[in-house]
């Protein structure tokens, strides 16, 4: 995927460029961990700024890599921190997985194996898949030591792997098996972030980890459906009426957050409020720029007034 | 690493050359999986082939890229085979990642992380270093859900990845802390395989698994000290007073074995017993050739006699 180099310089978003930015944008499409809350905690002024957007007609999406929880999920998410938001405004990278298999005509027939937590189960299961292993093969071993062979499902069409903080040798292996040895099997990975912040206190192995691990053992790569991958924008571009260009991504990484929305020709706003600093946004090895940057979600509040 | 092509074609191993062969070399170096033995199977004829060397006055020595194991239980594995060997003769990539610390001087103040089994812990040990993780780490859990951040031991100034079995998120995120935050902790792989055979029964993840999802949260690359990487030749070469001409490298892969034979410049010879068949050998894709290929390392022994 090419990264649509801007030409002009990132600009601070400003009491002008703001106005310029709400009138000519239909739908803001929200990152979340890092934007929307830091783990369980919601950012300052989200949800004032939410309904000053909600108010001005703008169609709001939560796009959001993190797989571990279905759309369902996050609404009870949003609704534990107060916001209400409806499970079409929720685009998360565990119903991405399942939608790539939907358009891509994978049989119902077909088994998908899971590495990966509860939302893609679900997702796959609302879909109308049936999902393998996941959270199930939590407490499972490989019992290489004793030479007992895993017996891998052969009707097992595609292999889904995102976040998974339960991850042992026996997924390992069942994954590598299906993807190895399944004529046809798909390699599909939710997403590749490196690390997340899934809690307060630190930042811990994010989806990268799994997904390197199982092309390490399967010397293949995988198509990636989460953000920078542009499979996201795919799904957008069906539900609403208008184009890339009267979007905006907000997000708080460059390398998917406005990787994406650079590579989807969205204007893209980057927010401080996560794992970017202004400083890494100038380092000069940083080829990927935003059009806009700003501290913080509510900034657009207090710009465009309530 | 560059590979040296050889300039000649393969050489079908033949009563005439195996007789150059052994004039020519003073050592063997042998793989063990998928040469010497099985899983827990010694191959055919390997008992009188390495009697017949020995009675040559050829040196032998088993390079294995297999960190599961300790030079010692290396040993009491081929005396279960019944091959007596001294730990002399074995070098396995459990031994290499202690003695790449010892030659960099790594200081013994400092401690190590491992994700990965006994071989490694105990390799440590024997150098003079103290390991953490490994087996100790393997029925611990990531409280990551409960918020509950791991503290990672700031003295840890390299981490070893190898083969482990009992991976889990605790040692990733473990591993992950320590390369990312102890200021200029090393990250060392003991090789790079993507699958084994460790049992009869199935190719199961190798060490390219671990080290991958380690490469994936920590968005580094490893030194790596097992084969092809040439650090085991080196350690050859303070060992004997001859050099990599007088060597012939011989094993069952490619990428492995016959790349470090080759860009080492030792002899190398292919044995079809293991992972590689004539048929992959003579695909047009792999450019990767050994001097002499083989069905099974007992023809050396019918070709040249008892």
């Amino acid at each position: 995927m090419s990264s649509v180099k801007r030409t002009s310089e990132p600009q601070l978003l400003s009491s002008g460029n703001a106005h310029d930015l709400i009138d000519s944008v239909e739908a803001f499409l929200f990152d979340c961990d890092g934007v929307i809350w830091k783990a369980n905690k919601l950012i300052d002024g989200v949800a004032e700024t939410l309904e000053m957007l909600r108010s001005k007609g703008k169609k709001l999406v939560f796009v959001t890599n993190n797989s571990s929880k279905s759309r369902r999920q996050y609404v009870k998410k949003f609704q534990s921190l107060g916001i209400s938001v409806s499970e079409d405004e929720i685009l998360s990278s565990s119903f991405a997985a399942a939608m790539f298999l939907k358009v891509n005509n994978f049989s119902p027939e077909k088994k998908v194996y899971v590495i990966g937590e509860e939302g893609i189960i679900e997702e796959l299961q609302l879909a109308g898949f049936t999902g393998l292993g996941g959270p199930e093969d939590a407490k499972k071993t490989a019992d290489v030591y004793l030479d007992c062979p895993i017996e891998q499902d052969k009707s097992v069409g595609a292999v889904v792997v995102g976040l998974d903080r339960c991850i042992n040798y026996y997924k390992l292996q069942y994954a590598t098996l299906c993807i190895r040895e399944n004529p046809g099997c798909l390699f599909i990975a939710t997403n590749r972030d490196a690390v997340g912040h899934f809690t307060e206190s630190q930042a811990t192995p994010g989806a990268g980890c799994m997904v390197a691990a199982v092309c390490g053992s399967c010397e293949r790569e995988p198509i990636v459906v989460g953000k920078p991958s542009t499979f996201m924008m795919n799904c957008l571009l069906k539900k609403f009426e208008f184009g890339c260009s009267k979007m905006c991504m907000v997000g708080d990484r460059l390398d998917t957050d406005i990787l994406f929305g650079n590579s989807t020709g969205c204007k893209t706003l980057l927010v401080f409020s996560g794992v970017t600093t202004q400083s890494s946004l100038q380092d000069p090895s940083n080829d990927i720029q935003p059009d806009y940057y700003t501290a913080k979600v509510s900034d657009l509040l207090g710009l465009l007034g309530p």
